[in-house]
């Protein structure tokens, strides 16, 4: 079977690679020391990997564009985040294994707290441990399953994050939000923001009435504020575009969400960093591409915490043997992003890459880093064609042309 | 107020941006030396904001193509010039301050010297001082205002200059050049390119014989040719797609042409560089972003003199501690193309950039060039995405996506 990408022919046979997404991996300079987190970092494995590959930087979406994680992982999957936008709803819905149909319409509800005049008194409702969220989901779902002609769910995330579906004809989510992004004033009014989205802007306003008076009694978690709506379209799978039997090794259900978004296997997550390397060794037979999540780096990142960010990247640094060992043609480490402690956000900072295979032009560095990386014959570039390079080095990809 | 770049939040607080363009900046290296122009000039202060600068290299439209100063400078504020093509006639009439309205045809022509037999003598009428220049052009607006219901304008450029505005329904700018580029043969008949343009060719026409017959006694200026037909159409504004107050200092009419088409505060422009950052410390507090624009740099480019473009470069970096002096968040330094002096003219080069703000990722150069940008974070990238650049530094970018 050959498959058109893009102006390309892509081979179904051809070398196995696997994708270590290091979340957040970029940074910037410690004002003291002038090195950045990875630059810092003792990581010997990914150093020696780093002088045999080819090397670059990734933008994750456009120059100067700090991407959430949705954009920034369909990116690194070979999906140009300005076409293929996700909605928050979506990527929510996704991430509570929740099997979305084309056409469903999805919204991240919080669970809030409203005062006797109807304003927001706390925006999450005093972070509700998950088991209070389940109990509230549980009696939403008990009592609003139908309205208005439309099938509704609710699904549990964490704390105060709830998941709302809509399913039926025609949805549209040209909607605004009704989360103020304030207290002491009442929710926003769901409004259309475009002609098309009326019909459910009045039908949703009724979804959120009920559930509001379904609340109403709830001592502090008595009523919802709507964000992110957002339907459901089914994108060409990784399969589809490259030919790749993929698979997804998340540890946290939003990872997962994007990745079956786009037809990826999703193995059962494992406890621990170590524990996803397990399970990578037995996927990989049956698999031609593997993605494995990091997510510390960029949790530590936000925090603020160089040192921790450090320490997150020298525990993932431990594991590259491991994966080494299931000899992989292919070995591409990044990140979806840059989280530098110094702006304890994402950034639109470029992140360093490293492709290693027998097919690159390693320069001499002295390890993996975004000024080694700068260094690299890949340069700069967007991540929508990493995916490709990858494919490549895999020589996973036909001549184009004559 | 939050503002919608193509698929990011702009934030309408966060950091100051000062944008120096020295125009023409990048280079070639000297014969002898092997040194660029900006990599022979003594410019300590460049290099000392280069080593704790983000660096890179900017190609101003396409790879290979060399920009006119519209184009290039529309790349740097973050219009693709590709897709909004400023027409001469338009840049003309809005470098000398004419208030364009929507729809207005403009064109620039040369009075020119025309022989006995109605050849071409001279393409400049042996350029007249600018005083004449208004003298002729005081003669034709007195003659020529209204041509088969069309309202028509005349206003002095210098020297052989002139623009031609008119005004009315449905003009179309599908029209050829009348200016031969030659001497010894007459003035090319107007033509239609395509047939939307054929109304408006007949109305041109009508108004260029007049022209032509109002000048028949002068001397030397005895007529007219005309090129760059462009119609006006607004553009969206720095302010709309950016969020930015926006402020132009520029000593050059046509660069405040550019900067007037996208809504920029036009600032009276000083007798000097150093009178443009005077005038840049009186606008810098009423405005989020500011366009400084160095013109000599391009002139001796031009002239193929190197060691004047040395000098050029040499006295502007002298000006750079009095724009530090101002702490602007984020100050850039680019310019909108190359002129190398062995070529004589705009080339296609691309063109050494700093960013310089506290969240970059240095690295370690001797001063600002053409190489030492080379080894810089931002890569080689399209100018049109300038503009994110200098906003995400500045923290004036939101999250793209979830």
């Amino acid at each position: 079977m050959n498959i058109i990408l893009p102006d390309a022919v892509v081979e179904t046979d051809g070398g196995k690679i696997v994708l270590l997404v290091l979340d957040g991996l970029g940074g910037l300079p410690h004002e003291e020391s002038g090195r950045t987190e990875l630059e810092s970092a003792r990581t010997p494995n990914l150093d020696r990997l780093a002088k045999r590959s080819a090397l670059g930087l990734i933008t994750p979406v456009a120059p100067g564009i700090a991407p959430g994680s949705g954009p920034g992982h369909l990116g690194l999957f070979g999906y140009d985040p300005l076409r293929y936008n996700i909605g928050r709803g979506v990527l929510s819905a996704l991430g509570v294994d929740f099997e979305l149909r084309p056409g469903d319409l999805a919204a991240r509800l919080n669970l809030a707290t409203f005062d006797a005049d109807g304003n927001v008194a706390d925006r999450r409702a005093g972070r509700p441990s998950d088991e209070e969220n389940a109990r509230i989901v549980a009696g939403l779902r008990d009592r609003i399953s139908q309205v208005g002609g439309l099938d509704v769910f609710w699904e549990s995330e964490k704390e105060h994050r709830v998941v709302l579906i809509l399913r039926g004809a025609d949805l549209s989510d040209a909607l605004s939000d009704t989360d103020p992004q304030d207290t002491g004033v009442p929710a926003a009014p769901i409004e259309a923001t475009s002609p098309e989205g009326e019909r459910t802007a009045r039908a949703v306003e009724k979804v959120l009435e009920e559930a509001n008076r379904a609340l109403a009694d709830e001592p502090v978690a008595n009523g919802v504020l709507a964000r992110g709506f957002a339907t459901f379209q089914r994108y060409p799978s990784i399969r589809e575009r490259f030919g790749l039997r993929a698979v997804c090794i998340a540890r946290y259900p939003m990872y997962r969400g994007v990745s079956r978004l786009l037809g990826m296997d999703i193995a059962e997550p494992a406890e621990t960093d170590a524990g996803s390397i397990e399970v990578l060794g037995r996927e990989l037979a049956d698999h031609d591409f593997a993605f494995v999540h990091f997510k510390y780096i960029d949790s530590r990142g936000e925090d603020g915490d160089f040192d921790a960010k450090v320490a997150a990247i020298e525990a993932v640094d431990e594991l590259i043997p491991g994966v080494e060992a299931l000899d992989p043609d292919v070995i591409v480490v990044t990140g979806d992003h840059s989280t530098p402690s110094r702006l304890r956000a994402h950034s639109w900072h470029p992140v360093p890459v490293l492709i290693a295979s027998p097919w690159c032009r390693p320069v001499d560095v002295d390890g993996f880093g975004e000024r080694p990386c700068m260094r690299g014959e890949l340069g700069v570039f967007e991540a929508k064609h990493l995916m490709t390079l990858a494919l490549a080095h895999a020589r996973r990809l036909g001549k184009f042309g004559a």
